[in-house]
């Protein structure tokens, strides 16, 4: 297997109610990059959230009590802090600056996905899509091409940032070698591969954070199409050999 | 950014003293793979340990009265257990047939990286390599690029296993996007991206687990020279903002 993580630069600014598939199809013809079935196009949550107008102005925003005492306790904007609860299931830790949630959707990340970066105006931040899965598949119907929506998260025990799973189609989330045999004709007992993970965390590299490459086309990753959920990644507490 | 992940395949088996540097070389050259001193070349941490002779046979192994008690209760044999502590600074879970260790190293994963596929013989584990950040030194000087050494981890709350950087030289681990500004001109705050860990992740994939492919030679990660040690993707306890 070779494999190839290729931008996809310079869309517009994404706004919301427009057609963000199409401002990646334009990009690719325009940069003569030909999109394959067996391809699958990384997007950034950012511009879906973009599009989708999961946008707030914190102008617009009231902040409960609750909201205004954890934001005096992590010296947070309350609103920002009312923001990250709404769309918090629960919040997981609470120290220094870093409020860590567990999102509607059950992931479990910094600020529950609520970001300043890469928008307009100091007042808005974004918040991650309603349902990345369905973001998706709307996106790997019109491109034609598997799909994963990705965004940056912490992780426990190792220091900085990788690009994750939050959405995805078509593509299966997982490459299973259990029941198979290595070379020297043992039987691999636990090896599932988190191979959409491992490839948006590549992707997340051809990103950057600073330039405008909301998106990377990835090629050479052999896959049978499938119906995929980010969730199927999310492992329940009680499976957790880890916690 | 584009990058590019090719596998340097059929390697020969390699012995304890054989000199895997070159066997590295000999083969890309054999496969017209031109090593450039920008690449980086991805090694699992397997073929390392099987050169620096990080072999036990089990029918040598004498278990105590602790890993036998552990091994009863964990349905393992003994001996694999007694190799798995004495690799161990300390267990950090043991639960169904899984023991979660952390390394002298410092990594914590999955029987403190002792492990039985990929090798000959039903007596045969590997251990990690004693010092994964020489090796990897060792190879980036003969091969004359950057280098990290892998393994295949488990996470906390996600399901699946990804490869992770265990030894590193020259590349550095992250890219530090803090005091950046993105496309807005916002400052960005708390982007540390574990780049050679994504890196690491992507070549886990191009490597799988059933081909004997234990090499991935990496291309246009762009990187400045530094010393690099794998403990820095290490997250102490009292820094971790999610334990």
């Amino acid at each position: 297997m070779k494999l190839d993580f290729r931008p996809i630069e310079h869309l517009p600014e994404i706004r919301p109610g427009m057609n963000l598939a199409q401002c990646l199809l334009d990009r690719t013809r325009e940069s003569e990059i030909e999109i394959h079935p067996q391809d699958i196009v990384a997007v950034t949550q950012k511009i879906i959230s973009k599009a989708e107008g999961r946008i707030v102005q914190l102008c617009a925003v009231e902040a409960s009590a609750q909201s205004i005492a954890i934001a005096r306790r992590m010296k947070k904007d309350p609103r920002l802090v009312e923001v990250i609860l709404s769309e918090s299931r629960r919040i997981v830790r609470m120290r220094d600056e870093v409020l860590i949630c567990e999102t509607h959707h059950g992931f479990i990340c910094a600020n529950a996905g609520v970001d300043q970066s890469n928008v307009e105006g100091n007042d808005t931040v974004t918040l991650l899509p309603q349902d990345p899965d369905r973001s998706a598949r709307e996106l790997a119907r019109i491109l034609g091409c598997g799909v994963i929506v990705t965004d940056t998260f912490g992780r426990v025990w190792r220091e900085g940032l990788v690009d994750t799973v939050i959405g995805i189609a078509r593509v299966p989330p997982f490459i299973d070698f259990r029941g198979k045999h290595d070379s020297y004709g043992h039987q691999l007992q636990v090896t599932l591969l988190a191979a959409a993970d491992s490839l948006a965390a590549a992707a997340g590299l051809v990103m950057g954070k600073t330039s405008r490459t909301p998106a990377v086309l990835i090629r050479g990753f052999p896959w049978d199409a499938t119906e995929s959920h980010a969730a199927m990644l999310l492992r329940t507490p009680e499976k957790d050999l880890f916690l």
